[in-house]
């Protein structure tokens, strides 16, 4: 099968075997993939995987490794990424997200998402509504992630939020937490980057025009040290800081406002698919104008450059 | 009078004058004071403070500024650090703590305690019972500066804690830690260090000799970059990390792990004054073996000096 592999650099394959199933897993043919900052990262090298990449995908079911599980088969689905061993404290209490065990779909110990097929166990699969497209569908992890923040900041009294980065994740967090009634800015470093969140009758400015010590709630979905410097900056004292996107550690960060204001940051990482794929079934996250750009896998190098690239958003990948 | 005052350099001054003080100020002759961390940054320039440094004391009060203030004359007290606007929304809803606008007693806008007197509102003042002399009175301050991370803790259910430091403010806080109920454990990095927590009975090891990944909850007081660094390696996924030391942002500093892991930092500051005096009273916590040498104010320079050395923990200044 075709498959874009990660080792020590990122090749196109065709000679990759489809993955053989067993006991509770299923093999999923994609039908499209989405490209994530993540990707990028593991491209440059970071957390040493190697392996197949990608972990946003929907695909159909086309095998199963018992019979019990035959119910799946030629079903449309999105999946989970995080496998965990099932076994340990984590597992059984908080689920595989922080099993120190687990595997991760393209990410860790586990082929993706950017191939012909992929293999998963039923466990981790959603079926996704027949009224959501295969292009809204790709949309599902990424949207999961953004309700995540959600569920994070719904034990606190509502008020204020900021969200500082206005790509891929930040667009659809500020969406999420405007549908669930939340008073929400996305903030950008140029005008350009602000349109679309515009489009999407989001607040919007300048992050630069924010005064400090002005927000209660900053997200940073920035990826970028300055970004997270940002956040500290506008967020008042005792406020929240939610951490969203992991930044490479190349530049000195000043935390003292973090002691002296006594502020909390919060990490936060993978979110619930059935509720994602509830926000894509009641239409309101238009998550197609996000899409800048449909690649076949035999172009994945391309598309990659290309999702790179400033204020580019969401890129594909067709198998 | 007597000072050490920080003009681009610490300076011993004899020529400053006494502090005028009027409406709710007292003035207060200064019998203790304690060198801290903060002191230390000052003088390396950090926060651009000028004037008289310092902000651990004990002291009696001369003088008030209204006739009705007078039941304070002669008293021995102790006094929060920070002089709020008393106007804003934070100083009506949390206290001076987090007010913009304010002050804070020989660290911003506001001379300090290494003088032979200071001034501070007598709603910053706090009687020292008879029971506590002035040698543990002075350790009020940092005290109630542990005893804020027990407050950040209350909340969330009791677990293991680690607090990595084990100098000036991470013995205070292990000690508050554990007098609570708390499982508590002191790294640091070498075997010296480790000495005075075992001889307060606290558990001791070894920062490197813990695995990853191991504590619930971290309390970081190391005041270094690489401290941090430590507590974010040893907490448990979802586990919360105390950030309550300020350190120079010299170094990039790996943040992934605060993603990955969804950790919580919560940073954390200055505390209640009336629950560290009623620690004091109830003398479970042996301050003064932490005091390394006593100086009088004309020696200050070589006292900060001394302070400043690597395991080192309390150096008392005596006008
Ligand atoms: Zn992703
Ligand atoms: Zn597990
Ligand atoms: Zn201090
Ligand atoms: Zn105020």
């Amino acid at each position: 099968m075709q498959a874009l592999e990660l080792n020590s650099g990122l090749q196109y394959r065709q000679d990759k075997p489809i993955p053989a199933v067993c006991g509770d897993e299923a093999l999923i043919r994609v039908k499209l993939a989405g490209i994530c900052a993540t990707d990028l990262e593991l491209v440059k090298g970071y957390a040493g995987f190697s392996g197949i990449i990608g972990h946003e995908f929907v695909g159909l079911v086309e095998a199963v490794g018992q019979e019990k599980h035959r119910h799946w088969l030629n079903k449309r689905v999105v999946g989970s990424i995080n496998i965990g061993c099932g076994d340990c404290e984590d597992c059984q209490s908080d689920g595989p997200e922080h099993c120190s065990n687990r595997k991760v779909l393209g990410i860790r110990g586990h082929d993706g998402a950017f191939a012909d097929y992929l293999r998963l166990p039923v466990g981790n699969l959603f079926l996704v509504p027949d009224q959501v497209p295969d292009e809204e569908a790709v949309f599902t992890e990424p949207l999961a992630a953004a309700v995540r923040v959600l569920k994070q900041l719904a034990p606190l009294p509502v008020k204020p939020v900021a969200v500082i980065g206005p790509g891929r994740l930040g667009l659809l967090i500020a969406k999420v937490l405007g549908l669930a009634g939340y008073d929400v800015e996305v903030l950008g470093r140029s005008a350009n980057s602000l349109t679309l969140p515009k489009h999407w009758q989001l607040k919007a400015e300048l992050i630069l025009n924010v005064p400090a010590n002005h927000y209660d709630y900053v997200v940073d979905a920035s990826g970028q040290a300055s970004g997270f410097s940002q956040a500290l900056r506008i967020a008042k004292p005792r406020g929240t800081v939610v951490l969203k996107s992991t930044f490479a550690a190349s530049e000195p960060l000043d935390l003292s406002k973090v002691v002296v204001g006594e502020l909390h940051i919060l990490g936060s990482r993978c979110g619930p698919f059935d509720e994602a794929l509830v926000l894509l079934q009641q239409g309101n996250v238009p998550v197609t104008t996000m899409v800048d750009g449909r690649y076949s896998l035999k172009d994945g190098e391309v598309a990659l450059r290309r999702a790179a690239q400033p204020g580019v958003r969401k890129i594909l990948l067709q198998p």
